[in-house]
C-alpha cells in the first residue's frame, strides 16, 4: 500500500496492469439464463454461434465457470498504447460542491475513440485476425463503437465494415470520417448492398435506418463473405469479459492508496461500460467478501431497469439474433430521440440484468436537461467535457455527494467516466440554447410495447 | 535513474512535475530584440504594455533575467488535472518503420482543449483573476485557443469573449459550442459591437472576416471595458514561458530513464509550442552542457524560417501591436488556405526567430498531403487521431526515422505531438477524398509581401 497523499490522478504502472480478464459468472451461484435459438427456443449451441461469431469469442460468450482467462500479449500490447485509464480524485469538483464526500472518476475517454469501446473492440479483431479472417462487419448507430472497432482493425490490419445508420451518416459526418481515416468502410443503412437493405429500401423509401436494420444487414454481411464474422460492441458476455479491464485497474488503483470505496456508479445502455466496471466488486460481493452499494444509471427516456420486466425478449428489433433473458422494454420500444444515443436501447446486458434481479445492484433513472445540467458544471469545474452517456453517472455522482453534505457522510464514491462528447456538441448546443426537452414514457407506452414479448 | 525496461508511456509522479516555468532567455548571451511601439518606434514599457495586458504577465514578458519562475500553486492544481502529459514510446510505429531508431512523442492533446494551448489559457487567467479583472478578450481562428481560455476562464469564474473569425465561426460550430458549454461569449468577427468591426463591416458588406480583424476587435474590446485586459495564445514570451512546462516535464521524463534524445521535432506556427518543448534543451547547449538537433517544422505554404527574412514587422494585419523582430513573410502574406490552420501566422516568435538566426536550431518546411500521409500512418498505427499542425512534426519524424533505416543509426528521436485532430474532420475527408492539394508561394509572392515591411 502507497502510504503518499492521494494525488489528482492515479496512474497504474504498467506491471501493475491486469494480464487477465474477470469472468463474474464463475462467482455467480445463479448463471445468466442462456441465449435461446429464435427457432427452436432451445440453448445456442457453440456450433450455432460460430456461424456468425469467432470461435474464441463464442467460446468465451458460453463459459461461466471460468473465472479468469489471459489477455493476449498482442492485446496487451495496444491497452498498453492507452492504457491504464486514469482513476481521478476530483477534488475541484469536491471542493465547488462543498461536500464531505469523496469522489473519483475511472476516466475511459483518453483514446481516438472517445469511449471504452475500444477494450472489447481490440480483443474482437485479434481473434478475428488469429482466426485468419479477412475482415469483420457490425453496425453503429452514434458511432463510437464503430469507431473503436475501425482503430482496432488498422492496428490488426484487418478489413472493417460498417453499416451506420442512415440519419447518423448524414448527421455525424465527423464520426464517419474517423473511420474512414483509419481505412474503414463505411456504408449507411439501409443500403442497397444486402438483401434486407434492398428490401427495406423499397418498402420505405427514404427511410433514415434504424439501428435494428443496421444489425440486420451487417449480419448479412458477414453471413454472405467469405472470411468474415459479425462483432457486437455491447450487451454480450464477451463483452463485458473484455471491459472488465475498467473494473480491474480501478480496483488495483483503489487497493493501491488503501481506498474502500461505498458506492460504484455507471451508465447503463447496453450493459458493457457498467458491466466492467463493477464486475469485480460484484465478484467481491458475490464471494461474500465485501458489501459496496453499486448503482446503475439510465435515461428516463429507456428505462429498461427501472420500469422494464425480466423475461426472455429478442435482442434486435429485426429478430435475427438468439434471444436473452433481460430486463426489457419489449424490442418495439422506440426511445424519444435522447441525445445519448449509446444508452437508447431497449434490453440490458443478461449478466447485469442477473446480478440486478439478485439484489447485488441497484438502479436510478435520471432525466436528460438534469443531465446535461450536471455535465456543464463536471465541464467547467474539471476540464473534462463528458459523452452525455457518461453525464448520467455524474448526475447521480453529484446527487449522492450533495447528500453527503447534508448528512455530514464521508463517503467514497467511484463512478465510471466512459468518455467524451467531442462529437456530441449538436447536443450540448441543444442545451445551450435552452431547446433541450425531458421525454418520459407513459405506463401504457411500455406495456403496449412489453404485450410483444416472444412465448417461452 | 530508473533501469526498468522503458513503458510505452512515461508518466511523472506528481512530485516530479515541474514547479517552475523555464525563460529561456536568461541563458541566452545575445537577447532577442525589444518590442517597439508602432508610434514612436521606441522600446514598449511597462507601462504601456500594462494598458493592453495584466500586469505580472508584463513583467514576464520583459524579463530577459531571471531563469526561474515559480508555478503559482492555483495553477500548478489546474496543471495536476491535466498534466503531466505522457512522454510516449513509439514502440508501435518504430516496427511499422521498421526503424532501429527509437521514437519519443510528448502528447499534450488529452484535454478538452485539445491541445498544449490550455497551458498558457490557465496561467493568463489566473493572474487576471488575481489582479482583480472582470474578463479577458481574444480572437481565435481555428478555435483551439478560444477553446482553451474558455476552460481556463471558466475554472476562475473569469468572463471571456471570444472574436472569433466569421467563417470559423460558421464552419465550425462544434468549436464554437464547446466554447459556449464552457461560458464564453462568442461572437462572430467582424462584429457590430466594436468599431473597428462597424467599419469593417460597413466598408466589406458580408466580409467572412480575418484574424488580423479579431485581434484588433478583440483588442478594442479590452481598451473600452474597464476590468479587461487582452490575451494571446502564441508568439510572446510570457507563452513560451509557461509552455516551458512541456519540455521540463519531457526532460524529467527522459532523464528519469537515462534516455539522452539525438533530435528534438516541433511544429510551429507563431512558435509557443515548439519553443516551449525545446527551451530546456535549448538552455542546456546555450550553457555548453550539451548539444541537441533541434528541428522547427512549418508548411510548405506558410514558410518564414525557411524562406522570410529577420527582420522587425507588424505582429498583426491590422497594425496595431508592437512591432517585433522576427522571422517573417510580411505582415501583408495571405498564407493559401491549408487545413493547418494553427500555423497560418506570417511571423515567428522572437526568441524562436533568434534561436533559429543564432543557430542552435534548423528548419524545415513540409507539404500538406506529406503531412496527412504521415498523420494516418500515425492515427493507424499509434491510435491517436493527430491535429494536422502536429502532423507536420510527424512528418519529419518518420522522414527521420526512415533516414536511420537506411543508414542503421540508432538515434533518439522525440517530438511534439501538441495536440488531436477531433475537430478537423473536414481536412481529413478532404484527405481520405483525394481532394487535397498542395501550394507553395511563389518567390515573387513572398518579395512582394516583405516590400512593406516597416522602416525600423
Amino acid at each position: 500500500m502507497d502510504n503518499r497523499p492521494i494525488p489528482y490522478k492515479i496512474y497504474l504502472e504498467e506491471n501493475e496492469m491486469p494480464k487477465q480478464w474477470y469472468n463474474v459468472r464463475a462467482d455467480m451461484k445463479k448463471k445468466p439464463s442462456p441465449l435461446l435459438n429464435p427457432g427452436t427456443l432451445k440453448p445456442m449451441t457453440e456450433e450455432e454461434l460460430s456461424q456468425v461469431f469467432c470461435q474464441e469469442l463464442v467460446k468465451q460468450e458460453l463459459d461461466e465457470e471460468t473465472p479468469y482467462f489471459d489477455i493476449p500479449e498482442e492485446i496487451a500490447g495496444f491497452y498498453r498504447m492507452y492504457r491504464p485509464s486514469p482513476l481521478v480524485r476530483a477534488y475541484c469538483l469536491e471542493k465547488k460542491l462543498d461536500t464531505p464526500a469523496h469522489i473519483y472518476y475511472k476516466f475511459e475517454g483518453n483514446n481516438t475513440s472517445g469511449s471504452h469501446k475500444l477494450n472489447s473492440a481490440i480483443a474482437q479483431a485479434y481473434y478475428a485476425k488469429k482466426e485468419g479472417l479477412k475482415g469483420v462487419t457490425t453496425e453503429t448507430g452514434a458511432g463510437q463503437w464503430g469507431t473503436a472497432l475501425s482503430m482496432a482493425c488498422a492496428y490488426f490490419d484487418l478489413d472493417c465494415q460498417v453499416y451506420m445508420v442512415k440519419c447518423s451518416y448524414e448527421q455525424k459526418p465527423f464520426r464517419r470520417e474517423v473511420m474512414r481515416t483509419y481505412g474503414a468502410k463505411v456504408t449507411p443503412s439501409p443500403s442497397m448492398d444486402t438483401e434486407i437493405g434492398r428490401k427495406i429500401n423499397a418498402e420505405f423509401p427514404g427511410t433514415t435506418g434504424s439501428l435494428g436494420c443496421a444489425i440486420s444487414e451487417a449480419v448479412e454481411a458477414a453471413l454472405t463473405q467469405e472470411g468474415y464474422r459479425y462483432v457486437l460492441g455491447s450487451v454480450l458476455a464477451q463483452v463485458l469479459l473484455h471491459q472488465s479491464v475498467i473494473g480491474l485497474e480501478t480496483k488495483t488503483a483503489l487497493d493501491k492508496y488503501g481506498i474502500k470505496p461505498d458506492m460504484i456508479i455507471g451508465c447503463a445502455g447496453g450493459g458493457s461500460n457498467l458491466g466492467g466496471l463493477i464486475s469485480p466488486f460484484a465478484g467481491e460481493m458475490l464471494r461474500g467478501e465485501a458489501k459496496y452499494q453499486l448503482i446503475a444509471v439510465e435515461p428516463a427516456s429507456c428505462p429498461s431497469l427501472t420500469r422494464g420486466v425480466y423475461a426472455y425478449d429478442f435482442c434486435d428489433t429485426g429478430k435475427v439474433c438468439p434471444l436473452q433473458k433481460m430486463y426489457t422494454l419489449g424490442s418495439n420500444f422506440i426511445p424519444s430521440a435522447s441525445h445519448a444515443g449509446g444508452l437508447r436501447y431497449h434490453g440490458m446486458s443478461a449478466i447485469v440484468s442477473e446480478l440486478y434481479d439478485q439484489g447485488l445492484m441497484e438502479a436510478r433513472s435520471v432525466e436528460q436537461t438534469a443531465v446535461f445540467e450536471a455535465a456543464q458544471t463536471f465541464a467547467r469545474i474539471e476540464g473534462i467535457l463528458p459523452a452525455p452517456e457518461s453525464s448520467h453517472a455524474i448526475r447521480v455522482a453529484i446527487d449522492e455527494a450533495l447528500k453527503c453534505k447534508e448528512t455530514g457522510e464521508h463517503k467514497t464514491i467511484v463512478f465510471g467516466l466512459t468518455g467524451t462528447g467531442y462529437f456530441d456538441m449538436y447536443a450540448y448546443q441543444s442545451y445551450n440554447d435552452g431547446a433541450m426537452g425531458d421525454y418520459i414514457p407513459s405506463d401504457e407506452e411500455i406495456t403496449r410495447s412489453l404485450k410483444n414479448l416472444p412465448q417461452v
